[in-house]
Parts: C-alpha cells; structure tokens; sequence
C-alpha cells in the first residue's frame, strides 16, 4: 500500500488561520515537504511551525527563484521523485501550501506530476483572497457581481479589457508590477477606490488606499482589490 | 465601551474546516447570531455547533427566502437592531457565516447597516471556491490564469461573454439554473472538462463531470468548475 499525498492550505500568513483538519494531518503525517529559499527559511513552514512537532521527516524543496518568473521545473521533478519514494515505501507525505493548494499555488506542479500515481487528497485553506478582504475591511463581491482574479504579470490591453468586463476585481501577483497596474487603473478611472493589501493577516500586514501608494514595487504576497460599486454596500 | 462584532468565516460545510481563530473568537464571545431558515436548523450553526459551547446568547436570524432570491432586507434591519443592543451594552457578537464573510456572503446586510457604528474584524474562512475544487480533484487556476467567478443567475448572453474572456470560470448560484447553464456550456463547448459539485465537503458531498448530471435544477450550494486547459496541469 502507497502513502497518500496530502496538499495541505496553511492559509495566508497567521498561524491562527489553519484550519482544523489542516493541524490534524499535519500532527498525523511523517513526512512534510514545502517550499523555500535557496537559504533561509521557508514562509509556509513558518506559519506551520507551532502543528508540526519535532519528529517529522521535512523536505525542504529549494527554489533558485525571483517568485514573479517561472520556477525552475527540474527542482519539481527531483521533489517529485523524493516524495514518491516516500509514498511508495507507504508513508504519507504533506504538502504545505500558503494559501490554498489549487489557487494560484506551487503545488499545482507536484499534483501535475504525482496525482496519475499516487493517492491525493486536498486539505482547502483560507485564500489569499479572502484575507486580504478581510484586511482591507470590505467585501469581494456579493449577490450577481462578477468577480475576476487577474494576475499582474497579465499586459496592459488585456488587464484593461478584463476590467472592464466586471464589477469587482483581485489583481494578484502585484510585485514589480505595483507602478504600472496604479496608472492603468488611474487611466481607466477605478483608482479611486481601490484598495493594496500587503502581507495580509501577517505580522507586517500594511493596508492603504491606492492613491496613497506611491511605490514601484510591491512584496510578491500584495493585492489590488478593487469593487466598482466603491464603498457603498447599502 | 461597544463591543465588537465579528463576522466568523466557519468554512464550506465540514466543522475541522474552521480555522483555530474562528474557534478562539467562538469560545471568547457571549453572542453568537447565525443566518437560519424560518423553521428548522441553521447550516452555519450546525457547522460550527462543535465549538460552541451551551453558555451563549444565541440569536438566529430567521429569513423567509427561496435563497435563490434577495432576501427580505427588513429582517437585516430587525437584526441590526437587536445585535447593536448587545453590542451598545459592551458584549462582542459573532455572526456566523458559510464560507467567507465577505466572499458572496449573508453577512454584507449586516457590515453594511453596522460597520458605521461599531468596530468589526472579519475572520477569513475556506470559501466554497478552493472547497469544490479540492472535492473535485483539480486545481482552480495557477500561473497567469484569469479566473472569474461567475453567478449563474446572470443571462446567457452575459454568462457567454464573461466566460469567452477567462481561462478559469467558477459558476456559483447554480440552483435552479443548472440545466440553462448546463446546455449554454455546451453551446460554447465548454462542458468537456466542466466539473459540478455539490455540498463540497458536507456528508452529502458529490462530486461529477458535467456531461453526467442530466438534471434541472441542483442545491443552493452547488457549483460548476471549469478550464479551459482541461485535464492539462502539466
């Protein structure tokens, strides 16, 4: 009998933000791999760290990366297979994920290559997106709004067409593309109620009006949110 | 000094998807209000019954609804009232919320009448989004994707124009649209790899592609996942 491989969301940054069943397979598991640095420490095993005891087996999976570009897949395949000898000798492994595994995560690239010869199951977490609403003290979307997840790596033409085909917006992946996305959302006019959320439910969460940063660049965990209803939810 | 009201995300249905804090501020706070139907249980309070305790002021928010419809907004009102009072008189009250409070949720009627009078933290919770698609075994959207969340009680013709301009659609609301969404899907091929879930994470969860499910109409909290990648992470 395999091991099972669990993608477990750790949630956006507040260690109080796991859920239930994410401590329980943590606390049950041997085996817990995730994402890091080449040096340093791993964000999602930080935020991990008070479930996970002291008598894991841990694979720190090492990405030579500026987060905003493309990983370097031969690291995928070399975790791939340690976690798969793992499985095979019939010890479950877990997968931290910041956030939820299938939103816009990092282990998208271990299901793509495991989940055809092992067992996989998927343990959801509080989202980005939602903590970063939370943060900025107003809702997504409500009733019959449609609601878009827009990367900022996406050009101008296409962000601009995509907006305006909707009545709320999380533009993600916001990084060093902070300056650029402001004045395209200047120019189209939905500057004015926007909202950036940085490093939302962390230690260092910072939220402001968008008008009032005037930075380029922004951490990679940083989010435009943006309704065109504005502030009235009446 | 007012108390505080707190708008609890208590997840999509299963009680370990509660995260650690929803159950502090649970266990900390004397009142406790949840949206409920005008006679039986209420799926929130059911959700989170675990971590309740019998020492609360419970108040449910009764609502005359079909859920598919705007509900009764003199019922928010009446709600407002009698929460401010506790509130007024110095006891935190957590409103309960399926999902995330301020994904699509029931607890935008309260913020709205509220927010001006009395301070509120949201805790984020797993929403239904990341939920079906774990239950439905594949990722929401990753990279570059655009991914909207799409209301099925929006027309065809909007439906189709919105789903043309995204790589990753969810629609939610499904109820009694499912079969009119279900054909324009086909009509825009887009039904091959559309995934439909039901109750994710509940006891009842089912999960099946689209081109199986032959009814007309599907539970309030049910959802039609899709990519247009299909079945390719790779």
């Amino acid at each position: 009998m395999s091991g099972r491989l669990y993608g477990v969301g750790v949630g956006p940054g507040d260690p109080e933000l796991l859920t239930i069943k994410a401590v329980n397979v943590l606390q049950a598991v041997p085996v817990v791999a995730f994402p890091a640095p080449l040096t340093g420490e791993s964000l999602a095993r930080s935020i991990a760290a008070p479930h996970l005891g002291d008598d894991k087996i841990e694979i720190p999976i090492r990405m030579p990366i500026d987060r905003n570009r493309f990983p370097v897949l031969a690291v995928y395949d070399d975790a791939a297979a340690q976690l798969g000898d793992h499985l095979a000798d019939g010890r479950d492994v877990a997968v931290l994920c910041e956030g939820d595994p299938f939103f816009y995560g990092s282990f998208l690239y271990l299901f793509a290559r495991m989940a055809d010869r092992f067992p996989v199951t998927v343990i959801p977490g509080v989202s980005s997106l939602t903590a970063a609403a939370a943060a900025s003290g107003a809702p997504l979307a409500a009733l019959d709004d449609v609601l878009a997840v827009l990367p900022a790596t996406l050009p101008d033409d296409l962000l601009a067409a995509r907006l305006q085909a909707v009545d709320a917006a999380a533009i993600i992946k916001v990084g060093r593309h902070l300056g650029r996305v402001r004045r395209l959302l200047d120019r189209l006019g939905l500057a004015e109620n926007a909202r950036f959320i940085e490093h939302a439910t962390m230690a260092d969460e910072m939220m402001a009006p968008l008008k009032a940063v005037n930075t380029e660049q922004a951490p990679y965990f940083s989010m435009i949110l943006l309704h065109k209803r504005g502030a009235a939810w009446q």
